[in-house]
């Protein structure tokens, strides 16, 4: 892990304890900037660099929390005001992935203060700010719609989707991961303060105890199902893969998402209750992997490789045929690879059935949905042993747009100017 | 902070990994009691002792992150059985605490895990699990009238009361404070499916983000308005004032609880829309505290005495009448105190209003609810200028046993032995 430049302590805004200045927040772009690779590592109680040719929070290694956020534009909302909202975002999100305050405000009494306050004394705690645009935004409102990618195609409606219009779609999103999840949290409500009277917040997701890992050097975590999840993940060290999969590359159709790439949420709420009852072994089966080692069944160790066509003495293929692990194996579709950043979530408990309203925010980063999400979970709706214990109640995707290249730039600029 | 046995790896509980037996077990257990003062302070990925005279989670260093759970005894169930449920209950705490999985399964393929795997390979993360017992378990069902504990009143309708119905009350509650979410949900969790049968979950709330402070290592959080909570929060290290305020003496008309307290739980809404619209000036005079500093107005500290009787040059009190620091101020409630232990929280997007639905969940230890809680939130809902921004949606009370003993020993024991 690189280890970067760390800031003890968020630096307050206000007069009375005022300490860092526009001279402090340069000084700590300059330091980030000079870190190569950009974007991509994090470090105890530290800063990420937001700048850069690609977005952060990406290949980044997936903090430990999750706040996710998305937004559609206001009716009578101008192209040139959207415009105007997301030079504002972008210049606050480079604040706050610095560990600064939105604003450096003098003592001002008689407005409101121009950040609400509750990351005042917490690090940067390697927060990562990362912005798309929805299909929604390319319908007739600002002319954007012969720009739109044929990459950012709606998601259909897929076999088993039980979703809920109201936590799905968007204009726009922005994913705020962080090692603290107050620190994430202020992220999205002060982009949210800022883009009064221009967007409102649609849905909004917490998410805690990341589910992948994007290196080599990150334990795999457990979803709440108990098993290990993000064994075969991309890694950021992989650059081919990344390329291959992940990147949008000089082929795009739209110039304006090149370094860019796309992304899919879906809520998948676990009915644990179920999978609480099942027995061991037929938890072993579903998954296609042994629940305390993460080993692949039929293999010994979690990284072992996938032994997709192994049988036992009976003829039986021992990683059965509906088997999550198999299905959605890159050989079970056609080599098709999702860089996956998915996070445990934990909603209450839901008051028509009295059972938790837990399980997976699914993320997964890719160049082309239509090749990517969308056929792999048509493959997982249609026969996925695990359907039995899950729920897909939300649904959406966005464009994110390459990085903001440095303090002039704007996010989706390519796509406004 | 007082340093602690740590565990670097919680313990496996499946065969192939089930590196962890009793044995191990009994050592963590004889590690923890011989280090006294038991069940009050936390280490960095430490273990904080289960057994003691006090229930731990109470006076402990305010771990960062909250899962509180209040739970209904099914119909039909006997006063028996709700015994073997706590004996069940408090024994898995017990080895959770520890870092432990519920049960040392040897691999058993054809039945449930008995431990549903999430926390294996996390650290016990100072898990301190802590259990109450509500006003309504001592109805006609179990035997108890008598035994309820006069201090064990129902919080009365108070004025501004906006409460959810199902969010509020419950026969039984556990809260699990972790440093690690997934450990706290873990917890929550596993003793939900111990209950199978003898108790449902009635509601659930995630916290994040203490906001009270517990002893003087501990720097004092931010609340999501922005402002340092618990500046004057008692401190464990002031055992005089925890046992003229918090713990209940020889004095208690039932010796059951002697040891013990109670605890009062609110979800308190804060309109945070309305609040960042506010300005500087008028939010610091709503705390009667500076916002940067936390120091109350009319003193320069975070820590300085809170000057009520000061004016300005005009006259005025610089902490206004309704000032939310004067209400709630020893001084203005007859020196009740009240030992707090307070969590951020978000719970998504109002559906109804598109507003978020974040604030406080409010937890208060005290002796007696009675001279306690319900007095001072009498005043404050009368008058404090918070009040604008605020609602509370849920409210609770419960009576907290005195610790555990030993491993012979369980919750609330002395109610129902």
């Amino acid at each position: 892990m690189v280890e970067r430049i760390s800031l003890s302590r968020r630096r307050a805004l206000f007069g009375a304890a005022g300490l860092a200045g526009a001279g402090a927040v340069a000084a700590t772009a300059a330091a980030c900037s000079d870190d190569p690779p950009p974007a991509t590592a994090v470090s105890p109680r530290g800063v990420v660099a937001f700048h850069g040719p690609r977005q952060a929070g990406i290949i980044t290694d997936a903090q430990d929390r999750l706040a996710f956020a998305a937004f559609d534009v206001s009716a009578g909302v101008s192209r040139e005001e959207l415009r105007t909202l997301l030079v504002g975002w972008t210049a606050a999100a480079a604040r706050m992935a610095a560990g600064q305050a939105v604003a450096d405000d003098e003592a001002a009494p008689q407005s409101p203060p121009r950040d609400t306050g509750e990351a005042i004394g917490l690090t940067a705690g390697n927060l990562t700010i990362t912005f798309g645009v929805g299909p929604s935004l390319f319908d007739n409102r600002f002319g954007l719609a012969s720009r739109r990618p044929a990459a950012l195609a709606d998601i259909p409606p897929l076999p088993g989707d039980n979703l809920d219009p109201l936590r799905s779609r968007g204009d726009l999103c922005v994913q705020a991961c962080a090692d603290d999840p107050q620190v994430a949290f202020h992220a999205v409500r002060n982009l949210r303060r800022l883009a009064q009277g221009t967007a409102v917040l649609r849905w909004f997701q917490l998410g805690f105890g990341r589910t992948s890992t994007t290196s080599s050097d990150q334990d795999t975590p457990r979803n709440l199902m108990g098993f290990k999840d993000g064994t075969n993940n991309i890694k950021r060290e992989d650059a081919a893969s990344l390329d291959k999969h992940v990147w949008v590359g000089a082929d795009g159709d739209q110039a304006w998402m090149r370094g860019g790439t796309y992304v899919v949420t879906r809520r998948i709420r676990m009915l644990l209750e179920s999978w609480d009852r099942d027995y061991l072994r037929d938890q072993e089966q579903v998954f296609g992997r042994a629940k305390a080692s993460g080993a692949p069944l039929g293999a010994a160790e979690e990284f072992d490789p996938v032994p997709l066509g192994a049988k036992d003495a009976g003829g039986e293929l021992i990683i059965a045929a509906d088997a999550h692990i198999r299905l959605a194996a890159p050989a079970s579709n056609g080599g098709v690879t999702l860089l996956r950043r998915g996070y445990s979530y934990t909603d209450g408990v839901n008051q028509e059935t009295g059972q938790l309203d837990a399980g997976l925010f699914f993320i997964a980063f890719q160049r082309d949905p239509r090749t990517g999400f969308i056929p792999v979970q048509r493959r997982l709706a249609a026969s996925d042993a695990l359907n039995e214990y899950i729920q897909h109640t939300s649904s959406a995707v966005f464009a994110v747009p390459p990085g903001v290249r440095d303090g002039r730039d704007y996010w989706a600029s390519g796509l406004l100017a």
